[in-house]
């Protein structure tokens, strides 16, 4: 099985995702500088996987240390911090992880440096734990939602190479697979990074799970020629008031949901609830190169000189989800509060 | 200013629009197997444009052929006829083109060989005249719908390249950019073929007229955040009930307009209206290669050996549309029939 993040040999190996499926290339990251363009440059993807890269960042750049001093030590850590907080603005865990590797280091301020290296990688290693945990309990409580025979629809890539490992909304769909329910997924590509034709249909393909890959622009027909029964996404962060930012185009398929009256899920680890942004509104969008939108596998199909709108996410409003499946049950948009 | 399909010195000359925009290369096509070879290639696309390739086939059958005598030389066009309606399902405008040609045969069926010759020809240049002088009430007519201001959502391509000229949907964007009313466009991609990134925003460049390209999944983010004012489509059929076939992905931009509040109008000659099929259930829907999903210019991104679905249409039900905007005035989708 792939790890999409894992610490090995004093490096912090990540599956460049760019080059996926028809290339597999590995890329052991020996400075912190390589982990942060990793991230910014899609090596690694999705909310959690983001978040344990930064966790794996920071503790390389403890263990490559060369500082004298505790102080000094802090102080790169709060730079390396910086730099890593920098790589992408809208998936709340990247911030998360980081927060809790900087307080960590402070919970232990004590320690002589040779303690606090083998504390952060601790730290980062249990980050990688605690998120395949959650996978797997997010697995078990969705499954319950999907009944033999359906046709599911996901969206972009939510599974082991999105995560620690397993996955949120493709975990959720692994474990009905798993459980024997005969189930059908409907996979759009997802533009403009094709996350959901390169990578959940490599991951569906190498568990055996029969899907279709479909184009954006066909989960309306989809719906209404009724091969669609229940649709499960992931999350980049979520909002105090259950609004979700997702995926560019999560907030067109959860509307063409409610339209054809079929119920529109939310998979996603407690670490991705943002207790400090209010509603959807508050959180920023990453606009990412135009390039993305004008050019497939590196070809240009479409005229040089042109404007280009290239947003890498949504915020689909708490009123189009039914609800949202956690590691800690299975909430109603609008009970995060409670 | 470049036309889609013409006659030229004896040829049926076709603008090779997969090559667009990054190669412009015409094919004369000397028999009429190469009409339809370009036009089940979509080298010509657009209902319309389709129906004026499928008159000059035929018009170039008549010129090329042999036939000793008037019997033979009708056989020989019902043969033409046949392959030509052989190659695209649902776009009307062929079968209303071929079914037009035939008949014209038909009625002069009793002058010499050299004069039927001629009329076939001269048949197929009204088709394409007409079609031109129908853009063109249609683009007066509709442009009234338009703003200075506003935004404009169209989708695929309804240009000069898929029509005899001048185009339908962004004819009418392109008679109120030229009523001086301030606009900016908004153009969805158009997977899997990529008509609105290669045509549609080569057209607006040239044109000069203010267009950013969008891929399919942004255009519910785009209408939330209040940059699209109306929408205009085209149509490959309009059935009696006002039922719309148009390019896979119309139905999804329809959904979200209404949702949105925003009107949806679509902009087709009556050449495409078909009064023999009662609603959009009725209408076939072409499916397409898997190849165009899995690839883009000619480079495969998805895993090999996967499933894929590739219909290129589906139908937006009337009730989504606003108006329909023809050369013969504007309808509600329930008038038609009246």
């Amino acid at each position: 099985m792939f790890k999409s993040v894992e610490w090995k040999d004093g490096s912090v190996r990540i599956l460049n995702q760019t080059k996926l499926p028809r290339e597999i290339i590995y890329v052991d990251c020996k400075d912190v500088e390589t982990v942060a363009h990793a991230i910014r440059s899609l090596f690694v993807r999705g909310a959690p996987a983001i978040g344990i890269a930064a966790a794996f960042g920071i503790a390389l750049s403890g263990e490559n240390s060369t500082a004298t001093s505790c102080l000094l030590f802090q102080s790169e850590i709060e730079k390396v911090a910086l730099l890593l907080s920098q790589t992408r603005p809208t998936a709340v865990n990247l911030f998360l992880a980081i927060t809790r590797m900087k307080e960590t280091l402070k919970a232990h301020a004590e320690e002589p440096i040779l303690n606090l290296k083998k504390i952060l990688l601790a730290e980062a290693n249990a980050i990688l734990n605690e998120d395949i945990a959650a996978n797997c309990a997010i697995g078990k409580l969705g499954a319950s939602f999907i009944a033999s025979g359906d046709g599911v629809l996901t969206y972009c890539n939510t599974g082991a190479l999105a995560t620690g490992g397993y996955g949120t909304a493709l975990g959720v769909i692994r474990l009905a697979h798993e459980e024997g329910k005969k189930i059908s997924v409907f996979v759009p590509e997802t533009r403009p990074i094709l996350q959901g034709a390169r990578l959940t249909m490599w991951e569906l393909l190498q568990e055996r799970i029969p899907a279709t890959l479909i184009t954006d622009n066909m989960v309306g027909l989809m719906m209404r020629l009724g091969k669609i029964q229940c649709c499960f996404v992931g999350a980049d962060r979520i909002a105090a008031n259950g609004d979700v930012a997702n995926k560019i185009g999560t907030y067109t398929m959860a509307i063409l949901a409610r339209e054809h009256g079929i119920p529109f899920y939310v998979a996603a680890p407690t670490s991705t609830i943002d207790f400090n942004t209010a509603s959807g509104d508050q959180i920023p969008i990453e606009e990412r190169a135009h390039s993305e939108v004008t050019h497939v596998s590196g070809v240009a199909f479409a005229p040089d000189g042109i404007a280009v709108s290239n947003p890498a996410f949504d915020i689909t409003p708490a009123e189009y989800i039914r609800a949202i499946i956690t590691e800690k049950g299975i909430f109603k948009p609008g009970e995060i509060l409670q």
